[in-house]
This record gives structure tokens, sequence and C-alpha cells, in this order.
């Protein structure tokens, strides 16, 4: 529609400005070259459109996170290092362009975290170095064996190599820790395999592969790790704060909504909405666990940093966001229990939701701040006597109902009773959150706070912030103040 | 504890066979050199069982899916293939090894689905071709600019370049379908760029690597199609289907366990834990669905198949999921309503439940079969109407209740209400999965059964059995017989 008006006004506006010669030519009932003339402008006015819009969003990954781009600048001048380091040296020199493997190398192992390049430096040298000491092995005794069973020995080991090493990527430890380099065990294994130089020709090759690979391996991961160093457990860390910070701010959201005086089925605040990034973290979870074990000791982040355990309090949270996700439907529902009755609830049912979202709250703080969550005893314990009073609320309900019989029935309330009973369950899910954050604290040895700090532990906590981006911001923000939506 | 016994018993063993002239050399309370050879047993004891575990795993990962050995088999047999086209000249020869480039080809672009394959082989054939062009004109302009600028001229376009392309990884739609590509292009571009070569020799490299290359990709895809094809359109396919299965298996399940004699807290049934395979699908529904648009038609997956609209049900199925979730955490509670409550509400529950897993049934086994969903409205009609009675059957209760004051109150029988409303619930979202699966049929052309066959549909529906692995020969068992549980 508005491409077809804007295609309209496009070519009336190129009508004014057509010289004077050009306007004479055209026939102005509809001629062909016009409606072909008007049909190019149009094109390209929709080409420019796209163009802008492509423009914009790809300068809104880059103005998102400053990061990718400097990533991309960090390729850039890793590429022109080796090239540089090799220039002198034409590529295809003799032996097979040694420089070519320096360049292969810096492509292919260049990752955006320090852990991705470590995972896949050290795969490729490791499979490089046995793969060819194996082929070395081989060749030798193919050499031996004369020359008419030395291609049946070559190709058969390539064969059965190849399918071994294949099948093993299915096993799952594999794939996880060593995927990339079961390929280059196969592709050096073959490569020395099918080169047919003799094992002294062979031993020379490796040692200068080996050496330029390494060259290769060493620019990447002095590029990667002096130039703005993005850690893939730190942005594990953060992605678990920021994910339990959205689940505090949807389970207050939610109720907040829910017992609003107007009801909210269609505008859902974005607040109540975060939930669902944490129902889609999982992947990225796992990804960033599996590449920050690579890493090594680096700020805050010691030596063996129990980084499985926070794919452990993710799958808390996101057993806390599936209930969380129930409860919203409820609250956007059609069908809702009548002001009366809700207001019978809405006092205790917003207390319980806000010490969910407290416990919530502290315990992402004392992850961000890495410290002991010492005073989240206290908020679970508080939350759990939200829990009993608005049990006893319930329990107290019938009498209630009873006076007014003739107005409304069970029914009517039972949108209300299913609120009430998933916050309860929900506030459940958000313990085992907790016992999550508690063992994790327990195995990253998080910092204690002073006893003596007690009454105000809640400050305590805030004083080694982590340096997070601008999106995270609010994590260091005073907790007794109002978070701002950043859903 | 088990491992300890093995050892005594096993250097006890040992004791028994040792020649004679080395017991005498022994000294029998415990001698340094007996437990140490214990401990080497215990070693060992230990090694072979840990070798038996991990050799059982590896078993059980090719019998349960024998198109995973068959995988690695088709590697090495590509591999080989390659090797042997190429056996007669060496790897590297003169123009930095062509043949070399063909092995790398295979090793790196042979995946396991079809949909993997042509993927990687468009993409590192057109990257490669762009790449060396806009290589060629760059070094063909440096060539010109003079000795001085030569340099700085590759040497600035390969940053720029490969800042650009990296960056361009970031773009969601790069990323999803063209990330190998990028890789390639950085690579070849900067091969090319830093090779020092004059540009008649760059032509002449390219041609010659270009039908390497294609070679590579014509022996990958030749494997790949003909031996046992592994397509990921249809793997999506049947995944979809199993995990409709498993959401009508779950969604009975529960509500049986809830309503059956004894609680079922501790031990669930497997039959209804089903549902978590599908919360957990999100990531291989994405990649196979991304893989599969590669595809060439085959069988009944036709051209421009709506395979993102697999998706689309995928997310569906997982919103419905959520609630079931939700709704086996009420099972397993351990606060349950009073048996006598329960049955109030048993049969109607009972009854909604198993409406709701046959329309899923139903929906499965028409995306199985690929015919349209017809019987589907009725049972959709049947669900609802006993939506309608559970819902009635609640606006009913509070007189039952009222009969009974003093035995029971309101709290006591809110899990059983959470239950219901909870299937209310899923009964809502098993209809958003109905019209995500409309909409496939719609897109995906499914073929019409014959009006006058509208009593035996059900049946009709089977003609074309998908041809489906072993561990999902239920979805072509006839409706109406029990499902054994396949989860």
């Amino acid at each position: 529609m508005d491409a077809a008006a804007r295609e309209a006004q496009g070519s009336l506006e190129w009508r004014v400005t057509v010289p004077e010669g050009a306007s004479v030519t055209v026939e102005h009932e509809a001629g062909v070259a016009e409606r072909a003339w008007a049909w190019v402008v149009a094109c390209m006015i929709a080409l420019r459109a796209a163009v802008a819009g492509f423009a914009r969003k790809v300068w809104k990954i880059g103005a998102d996170d400053p990061r990718r781009a400097v990533h991309g600048l960090k390729v850039g001048l890793a590429l022109t290092l080796v090239s540089v380091v090799y220039y002198t040296r034409p590529v295809y020199d003799g032996v097979g362009g040694n420089a070519m493997w320096a360049v292969m190398t810096v492509v292919v192992v260049f990752e955006y975290t320090v852990g991705g390049c470590m995972y896949k430096g050290f795969n490729r040298a490791v499979a490089t170095a046995s793969a060819g000491l194996l082929a070395l092995g081989v060749s030798w005794v193919a050499d031996k064996s004369g020359d008419k069973l030395e291609p049946i020995i070559l190709s058969g080991s390539l064969f059965l190599l190849a399918a071994a090493a294949t099948f093993s990527r299915f096993i799952p430890t594999v794939k996880a820790r060593f995927d990339y380099g079961v390929t280059i065990f196969i592709l050096t294994f073959s490569l020395v395999a099918v080169s047919g130089y003799r094992v002294d020709q062979l031993l020379d090759l490796a040692q200068q592969r080996m050496s330029t690979i390494a060259i290769g391996i060493i620019i990447c991961l002095a590029v990667c790790v002096v130039i703005w160093p993005v850690w893939a457990g730190q942005e594990l860390h953060l992605l678990t704060v920021r994910n339990m910070e959205k689940l505090a701010a949807t389970v207050e959201g939610c109720v907040e909504d829910y017992f609003a005086a107007k009801p909210a089925q269609a505008q859902a605040s974005p607040k109540s909405e975060g939930y669902k990034c944490v129902l889609n973290s999982k992947a990225s979870e796992d990804s960033q666990a599996n590449l920050a074990r690579w890493e090594p000791p680096h700020g805050r982040f010691g030596f063996r940093h129990p980084y499985a355990q926070y794919t452990k309090v993710g799958a808390a949270m996101r057993h806390c966001a599936y209930c969380i996700e129930a409860l919203n439907s409820c609250v956007r529902a059609e069908v809702q229990a009548p002001e009366h009755v809700k207001r019978l609830l809405g006092d205790v049912c917003t207390r319980l939701a806000s010490q969910c979202s407290r416990v919530l709250k502290e315990a992402s703080s004392s992850v961000a701040a890495m410290t002991g969550p010492k005073t989240l005893d206290f908020a679970v314990a508080d939350m759990n006597t939200a829990v009993h009073e608005l049990q006893g609320d319930l329990r107290a309900l019938p009498p209630v109902l009873a006076l007014e019989p003739a107005e409304m029935s069970l029914m009517d309330a039972m949108p209300l009773f299913t609120v009430a009973s998933l916050l309860i369950e929900i506030s459940a899910r958000t313990e085992g959150v907790v016992d999550a954050v508690e063992t994790l604290a327990t195995l990253a040895n998080f910092k204690q706070v002073e006893d003596d700090d007690d009454n105000n532990g809640q400050t305590e906590m805030k004083v080694h912030p982590l340096n997070v981006p601008d999106d995270d911001a609010s994590t260091q923000e005073n907790q007794t103040t109002k978070h701002p939506e950043q859903v």
C-alpha cells in the first residue's frame, strides 16, 4: 500500500523535474516509455527504501553492541597482521604454501569470544599434530609394504579413519568439545595420506606446517585477548543475571497487571514479557558454558569457574518461567474473575509476587556482585510467609463467598484461584532458582559479606560492580530504587 | 565401592596365577611391589570397565539410529573416492595443490543431511567464485597503481573486507543462510590478495581451483543423495509428528495419573514426560528448517515446501507444552485434593484430556500422512463440548461442596480447580496447534481425502504412510488402537 502510494508520488515528482525536451517526447496519456520510466523510478525508490531500512537494521546491530563492530575490525587486523608477516614470502612457495595455512588458521580460528578462539585454536593445533603423526606412521608402513599394497593401505586407512572420526561426532561429549578438532583431524590425515610425499619430505613439511599454524593461532589469540576481549564466561554470567532480573520484573508486572484497576488484557506492559527471553535462552547458555570452559582465568572468573552450574541456574529459571507463562495467559485471559472477588486476594497476591520478585532480584544481584547470598535467606523466609498468608486467606474465603451466594458462583472465582495457585507454584520454583544460585555461590567461592554488616548487607553487595554493558546498568543500581523496564 | 571389591578380588586372583619364581620375590605382607601391582591391576580393571561402558554408549548411539554409522561410512567413501580421483596427481603439484582443495572440500562440505551438504556446497562455490573475482579486480587495480601503493591497497582492502564481512555475520539472515559462505569469502579473498601472483597467473589458478572445488562438491552431493540420504526436511517433518504424538500422550497420561486410584507423585509414567522433548526441540527445529530450505524437491516434499511453517507448529506445540508442564507439576504435587473431591470432576476431566489428546493425535496423523485435516474439525468440536461440560460441572460444584462444609474447605479443592483450569487452557492452546497445522496443510497443499469417505476418513488418511524409521512406526498405526508408549 505504502509503496504504491510512494510510487505514484514519485512518478509525479519526476514529471515535475524532468527536462523540457524529454517531456515532449513522452505521450501524456500513459505512453509506454512514460510507464516504463515510472516503473524504473518506482523500483529505484523502493530499492532506496529497502537499502535504507537494511542500513538502519545493520546500524542498530552495531549500535546495540559495539563489540560486534570491534570484532569485525579485530578480524581485519589479525588478517592484515598475518598477511604482513608473510608478505615477503609468496603464499604458494614450493612446499605448498605455508603462509596460506597461517591465513587460513586466522580466518577459521578467530571467533567472537575468547573461549571460542581458544577452543578452535586448541582443537586445530592438537588435531593437526595428532593426525599428522598418525598419517606419518601409516605412510611409513605403506612405504615399507611395497608398491602394490601402498595405495590399498593408504586408501583403506583413510576410509576407516574418516568413517570412525565422523561417527565419533555423534558422541555428545565429542560434539560439544572436539567437533572442530575432528574435522581438522580428518582433513590433516587425508591431506598427508594422499599427498604422495615420502616420509622424510613429510617430516619437513609437518614441522613447517605446525609452526605456521602456531603463528596463526598466536596472532589470533593475541588480537582476541588484548583488544576489548569478549569472554564467553562473562557473557554467560551477564545473561544469567539479566534473565533473573527479567523474571523478577515479570512476576511483579504480571500480578500488578492482573490486579490493576483496568484489566490489561490488550496492552501487556513490556516488563511482563521478559520471561520469553528466559524461555528461549537455553541454546545460548549451553554454547556459552561450553566455550567458557576453554577460557583462562580472567577478572573474577578463576580457574575452573563452575560454568556448568550457570546452565543449571538457567534450567531452574526456565522451570520458573514455564509457570510464569501459564500465569501470564491467565492474566491476559478474556474470562476474568469479577473485580470484587479479585479484590479479596489482591493485596496478598501482590505481596507474594513482590516478595518473589525481591528474592529473584536479590539472587540476581548476589550473582552479579559475586557475593554470598546472605540476605537471600531472609527474603526467602519473607516469601514463604507471604505464601502462608495467601493460603490462609484462601482458607478463609468460603465463608466470605457464602455471604453473597446469589451474586457469584465458584466458577467466577476460579480464574483467581488459578492465579493464586500458580503464584504459589512460582514461589516454589523460585526457591529452586535460589538453591541453584546457592550451589553456584558455594562452587564459585563467592565472597562472603561481613557479619557485622548484616543490616546493610544489601549495599555491601554492590562494592564490586561487574563491568556490565549499558543495557545492563540496572543490575548495578541500588536495589531499593525502582528498576527501569529493561525487557 | 565396586571397584575396590574387584580390586581385592583381582589381586587375589593374580596371586594364584603368578609364576612360582615371581611370588618368591614378593614380600607377602603388603610389599611395595605387590601393592604397586595390585594398583596397576585395579587401574586396568577400572580402565576396562570405563572402556566397556564407553563402548556400550557408542554402540547405543549407532544402534539407536543406524544412519549415523552409515553417515560415517559415506564420509569415508567420499574421501576415498576423491583421493582415488587425484591419486595419480600428487596433491602438492606446482600450482599449490589443487587436489588438496578437492579433499578439503569433501571434508568440510559433507554434512549429515542433504540440506546441510547443499548449504555448504552452494556457499562454498558462490563465495569462492565471488571472492575470487573481487580479489582479481583488486589485484588488477593494485598492480596498476605502482609498487609503492600496491601493498597498501592490498592490505587495506583485505582489512576493510574482512572487517565488513565478519560484521555481516551478526545480521540474522546472513548468519542463518550464509555463515559458512562468509568464512569462505574472507578466506578466498585473503589467499588471493596475499598470494603475490600476477593477474594472468591468478586467472589460471582460479579456473583450476573452481573446477577442483566443483569436483569435490559433486562427489559430496552424489554420495550424500544416492546412499541412504538423510533429508533435513523429512527429519523436521518427523520431529514435528513425533512431538505432537508425545504431547497427545502426555496430556492423557498426566490426567490419568492424577485421577488414578493411587496417587502417582513418585513414579511418573514415562509417557507423561514426553512434553520435555517438545520444550527442548526449538534449536533442532530451527536448524533443520534452515537446512531444509536448501533441499531439492524429494518424495512428497515439493519445491518451496513451507518448512518455516513447521517451526510455527513447533512454537504452538511448545506454547501448549508450557501449560502441560504446569499441569504436570500439579499432578506430582505433594498437596492434593482429597479423593472424594477429585472424584467429582474425575470423569469430565479425563474425558476432556482424552479429547485433547485425540485432537493432537489426529493433527499429528494428518501431518504424518500429509492429508487434509478433515476429521480434525469434528475432534476440535468434541473437545470444545468437553470443555463446556467441564465448565458446567464446575458451575454445578458449589451446592455439592456446600453439602459437606464441615469436612472440607475451598482450599482443599483448589488443586483440583487448578488442574481443571489448566486443562481448559491446554485445550485452548491445542486449538492453536490445530490452527498452525491447518495453515501448514494449506501452504503445503496437503491432499484432500474424498468427501464420500467422510465416515471412514480416518483410515483413508493412512493410504500413503510416510517412510518413517522404526521408532516412529506408531504414527502409521491405526488410530483406533492404543498407542504404545514411545516417549
